[in-house]
C-alpha cells in the first residue's frame, strides 16, 4: 500500500514566521517519503480543502522551500473561516471527508491560533465521528500569543521585537525634538483581549526613565485621570513621554477606548484608532504636541527585524509536528516548553488540541506593574529571551529577497463545487 | 594665537542617520586639532547656541562617536526653530555673536533641512553684517528629499528604504489574507509637499501586479474617482490592493485630504490622519475590508533598516563640511553629487547656502507615471541606489545597542539667560 498524503493550511491572520513553520513540515515530510506521500497545502487554508484547491508543495524545488523559513507572511495563503460544530454543520465535514478520501489524506497539519486549533479538533473528531481515518495536528502560530497550553507562540517573538525595536529608535526620536517640538509618541499596536505585544515594548527601556513611559494594555481597564497623570509627570521628568497602546484597550465597562466598531469573520470586533484617540486626548488635556503610529500589520509582516529565536522555534514546531504525526501522535500541538530563562533554553512538547481550543491566555498578573501601566521584573524575564538573536533575509536591490511558490494546483478529482 | 572652537548643531525633524552625519564632523574635526580647538554641539540645535547651552563632544570616547554611526535621531538634541531675519530680529542675531564670541566660535556647522539652511545662511551673514568672522557650513538633512542643489538628502535613502520593506512585506501578509479577509492596505507616510517616500513604495514592485497597486503623490491633485476605480481594478485582477498615500496629498484646490489641522513651529499644517481616511473612503464606496498603517516617526528613526548608501553619505557630507571649511570655503552646503546609476557611483560637491535656503525641490514629472498613481523606470532608476545596501547595528538582548552620549555642559561664559 503506498503512503497516504498528507495536507498542510495556514489559518488566520498571518505572521512574519508561519512560512518557517511551513518549512519545517515539508523539509520533514520529504524526509519520510515511505511514510507520507505527497504532501499538499490548503489554497486559503482550510477553504481549500472544502473546495478542492490544493497546491502541490511537491513541486516547489528545494531551494524555494528553503526560502520559506526567511520569507514572511502566508505563502499558500490564509484565511479567516471557522468551521462550525459537527451538529451544526455537518455538510461541512462530509465534504472535508469526500475531498480527504479523494485525495487519500491522511495526515493534517493546520498552523494557526486558538480558532484554528479549534478547528484542528473537529477536524480530528472526524476520525471517531465519521469513520475516516486521519491524523491531525496543529501547529501553534499567532502573533497575540495567546495560544494555551505552550510557552510561547510562534510569530510573537518577531511581533515583539519589532516593537521593541521600533519603540526605543522611536523613543529616541521623540527625545532630539522634545524641547522645541513633539512632547507625546503613541504608537498603537496590536492585541485584542492579551497585552502581549504592548507589553514587549517595555523590553526597549534599560534605564529608569527610557522608554516607553506608559503602556497601556487590554487586561488593565483604562483610568484616564490616573494615565493623564502618569503622562504628565514622565514630561515634566525626562521631557518627553512615549505611550504604547494595545488596541484592545476598554474602559471599566469593557468598551473598547478605539470608536472603530466592524467586525471580522470570526465576529471578533474590527479593532484600530485607540492610538490617535489616546494621543488627542492627551493633547486636549495637556496641550502637548503629539505624533502617533499606527503599526497595524507591518508588525506582523516585519521578516526583516525577525526574532531568531521565534524563527527557529516556529521551524522546529513545524518538524516536530510532522515528526510527532509519523510517531502515532494525534489530536495534538507541539508546543515550546521553557526549560531556563538565561541563558535561554527552550525543548518542544506537547499538548492535546481539546486544551488549546478556545482557550485565550491572558497575562499573568504578575507580569504587570503595580500601577498598570508597565512591566514588572518577572515580565522581562519572560519575554526577553523571546526576541533574543536576528535572522536577517538575503537582500538584492536594497530590498529583501523573499519567495514567492509555483503554487501549482493538484488535479482536481471531484470537480463539485462548494459554496463557503 | 590658539586655533578658534566650532560649533555643530542639528536641526529640524531628526532621521536615523543624522548622527552619522555628527560622526563625520567629529572625528574630522579631531584630525584637526591644530586648527579646530574645542568642537561643541548645541544642547537643543541653535537653541543651544542662543541660550549658552553648548556640550562639549570632547568629553565623549572614540568609541562613543563612533557608535553615533548607527545610532538614529539627534544626539545633541534637535529643535524646530527658525531664526528670523535681521531686519525682523537683530537682537537674536547679537546673542548669537555674543555666545560665539564667548567661546571664540569661528565654525559653524548646521545640519537640517531647507529651513536650517535658511538659518545657516543667515549666521553665516553675521561675518557680513555684523562684524564678525564665522565660517558657515550647512550639512543636509531630511527625510523629504526636498533640499535643493543636491542629488538626494541624507536621512531619504533610509526612509525610503523602509517603506519599500514595509510595503512589500505587508504586502504579501495582506495577498495572503484577501480571499477572505482584508482586501485593502492602506499604508501612510511622510511627505508634506513632496512625494518622495511615498515614491520610494513603488521599488517594492518586482513584477506587474505586485504591490504597490497605488500611490498617492502630493504632487498629483487626488481625484476620487480614479483612484477608487484603480483601487477596484487592483482587488478584481489581483485579488488585493495596497496604496501608500503621502500625507501631504492635496485635492484640486490645494486642501488637504487629511482631516488634521494644528500647526507646528515653522507655521506649516501638522499633518496625519490621511491613510484612515482613504482606508474608510474606499470601503465605504467598495465595501472592501481595509487595515491601515501609519509610520510615522518610525519611518525616520528606523535605524535598524537603514539604507547602507544613505549611511556612508551621511557620513561624508559630515566629513566634508570640516574638510571644506578648513579649505576656507563658506556659506556652502556639502551635497551628493550623482556619478552614474547603475552601478551607482556618487561623489562630493557643493553648492552655496543662498542656493538652498528656502528652496524645496518637488519630484520631476517624469518620475511620475501617466496615470499619477505610480513610479515611472526613470524614477526608479533614480531611487534604486538610495536603498542599496545594508548597514545594520549591533545588538544586545535583542535590541540595538544604541550610545546615548554623556553630553556633558560646556561652562557657560556669559551666564546671561535668552528668552526664545
Amino acid at each position: 500500500m503506498p503512503p497516504r498524503n498528507a495536507l498542510y493550511a495556514q489559518s488566520g491572520g498571518v505572521t512574519s514566521v508561519v512560512n518557517a513553520s511551513a518549512c519545517g513540515v515539508i523539509e520533514a515530510a520529504r524526509q519520510h517519503p515511505d511514510q507520507i506521500g505527497h504532501l499538499y497545502a490548503g489554497r486559503y487554508g482550510i477553504m481549500g480543502a472544502l473546495r478542492e484547491d490544493m497546491i502541490d508543495t511537491g513541486q516547489e524545488s528545494v531551494e524555494a522551500i528553503a526560502a520559506l523559513r526567511y520569507t514572511p507572511a502566508g505563502a499558500f495563503g490564509s484565511c479567516r473561516y471557522r468551521l462550525k460544530g459537527l451538529e451544526e454543520n455537518r455538510l461541512e465535514y462530509e465534504r472535508l471527508i469526500e475531498v480527504f478520501a479523494a485525495h487519500d489524506i491522511g495526515y493534517f497539519f493546520y498552523n494557526g491560533g486558538g480558532d484554528s486549533q479549534d478547528t484542528a479538533l473537529k477536524v480530528s473528531q472526524l476520525g471517531e465521528h465519521m469513520g475516516y481515518p486521519i491524523t491531525c495536528l496543529g501547529i501553534p502560530k499567532t502573533v497575540d500569543n495567546d495560544l494555551a497550553g505552550t510557552d510561547c507562540c510562534p510569530g510573537f517573538g518577531s511581533a515583539a521585537k519589532y516593537v521593541a525595536v521600533s519603540t526605543r529608535e522611536a523613543g529616541l526620536d521623540v527625545r532630539s525634538m522634545a524641547e522645541s517640538s513633539t512632547k507625546l509618541f503613541v504608537l498603537e499596536v496590536m492585541g485584542r483581549h492579551a497585552g502581549w505585544i504592548a507589553a514587549a515594548a517595555g523590553l526597549a527601556a534599560q534605564e529608569p526613565g527610557d522608554p516607553p513611559h506608559v503602556i497601556l494594555l487590554p487586561e488593565v481597564p483604562f483610568d484616564r485621570d490616573a494615565f493623564l497623570a502618569t503622562v504628565k509627570n514622565s514630561v515634566e521628568r525626562f521631557g518627553y513621554c512615549v505611550v504604547v497602546v494595545s488596541e484592545g484597550l476598554r474602559d471599566e465597562q469593557g468598551r473598547f477606548i478605539s470608536d472603530a466598531g466592524s467586525q471580522d469573520a470570526f465576529g471578533h470586533t474590527q479593532l484600530g484608532g485607540v492610538g490617535p484617540v489616546i494621543a488627542r486626548m492627551c493633547t486636549d488635556a495637556l496641550g502637548y504636541k503629539h505624533h502617533c503610529a499606527v503599526a497595524d500589520y507591518l508588525q506582523r509582516a516585519a521578516r526583516h527585524i525577525a526574532s531568531k529565536t521565534d524563527v527557529d522555534q516556529a521551524y522546529a514546531v513545524g518538524r516536530a509536528a510532522v515528526e510527532m504525526a509519523l510517531a502515532g501522535r494525534n489530536a495534538v500541538m507541539p508546543t515550546i516548553v521553557r526549560m531556563a530563562d538565561h541563558p535561554y533554553q527552550w525543548d518542544i512538547g506537547e499538548v492535546p488540541l481539546s486544551e488549546v481550543a478556545n482557550v485565550e491566555r491572558k497575562m499573568p498578573a504578575s507580569y504587570i506593574r503595580q500601577d498598570g501601566f508597565g512591566i514588572t521584573e518577572a515580565g522581562r524575564r519572560y519575554l526577553q529571551p523571546l526576541i533574543q538573536g536576528e535572522d536577517y533575509p538575503p537582500y538584492r536591490d536594497g530590498l529583501p529577497e523573499y519567495v514567492t511558490l509555483k503554487n501549482v494546483s493538484v488535479p482536481k478529482r471531484l470537480g463539485t463545487p462548494f459554496d463557503i
